[in-house]
């Protein structure tokens, strides 16, 4: 049996996987590896990808379709396929989600959420043809609209990150971009979650 | 049975797992997914955190001891581990491949290798301690140095992104850090491999 065969199925597994949980050679951490081959199935953060896109001064928002956080507001942004780019993943997001097609500018914020395992590169984005600024609801979801910035649902944002990469955004608008935003001091590790509804 | 036990086993599947190969609902890419339960298998890019640690204006840099590129010399770098923030992988990275304790300034690139599914974060870094820059060799290093720009062993370097991070310290060295790198023009999707040796 050929165990390196990806076409034989996810991890290499077709059938009846045998797995125990120790620390592989050279390694320091606890994964689980399969008795029968020694094959180690690792498991790591993932990528979500991600922009804030603007016409004049108003930006891109999705209400979400799909839990969590169905009917909170979301920037147009998930995760990083197998062979993307970070700019084409956030791209795709962009026409997925809001039916935009989009120009990526560079890179507004780099973000940790520790806590699920992902990291969240979001990008400054435009519309590819400001004069004609389609968008339209994706499946993912109910709704998408331009938001001025004193008009953002500031209520009913469904993540922190969607904070965190907006504030980055606002801090130089059309500016020439800088060093990219990281975590707040409030929360390095984005441990927090949103905080209950009143 | 409760398929969304993580104790039960990795990717929930401790027996049999029997997947097919199509879109899910909702989705647009083909995945594997479990006939029996539904557990859909996402596979994703992952994330390498790293640093470009100088004292003085000389660089440290690692000599493999491990596949692929044993022999080679690179920045400490590593996948990014469920649980941790970039600047905790990034440290950890240092203290693994090159025992060496360090304080990160911030971010010099982001880079998509889109043909080996990776996603990289590279940081500028100093020693903790700049009076006793303690390095040594860990298990993942033959040797472990500090260059100067000139004496860098270019022509033994492992990765494509080692030379775009050296190029990103080496375009600010000590100044501001700013908009981070990006891909060259090059390659910008990180889909060249390093040239055969003559």
């Amino acid at each position: 049996m050929n165990t390196l065969d990806p076409a034989r199925g996810p991890r290499h597994h077709p059938v009846m996987p045998n797995f125990e949980r120790r620390i592989p050679e050279g390694d320091t951490i606890e994964r689980a590896i399969c008795a029968e081959c020694g094959h180690i199935d690792y498991q790591n953060p993932k990528v979500v990808v991600g922009s804030v896109v603007s016409l004049d001064g108003r930006i891109l928002l999705c209400r979400r379709a799909i839990e969590p956080r169905r009917g909170f507001w979301t920037l147009p942004a998930g995760y990083l396929e197998l062979g993307e780019t970070l700019e084409e993943g956030a791209a795709r997001e962009a026409k997925e989600e809001a039916d935009a097609d989009i120009t990526l500018e560079g890179i507004l914020g780099v973000f940790s959420v520790a806590r699920i395992g992902q990291v969240q590169v979001m990008f400054r984005g435009a519309f590819a043809d400001p004069d004609a600024p389609i968008f339209a609801s994706g499946p993912e979801s109910l709704e998408v609209a331009l938001f001025a910035w004193d008009d953002i649902p500031w209520d009913d944002i469904a993540f922190p990150t969607v904070y965190w990469a907006l504030a980055a955004w606002n801090a130089r608008r059309g500016g020439p971009l800088g060093v990219p935003a990281g975590n707040p001091a409030h929360d390095p590790r984005g441990d927090r979650r949103m905080p209950a509804r009143g």
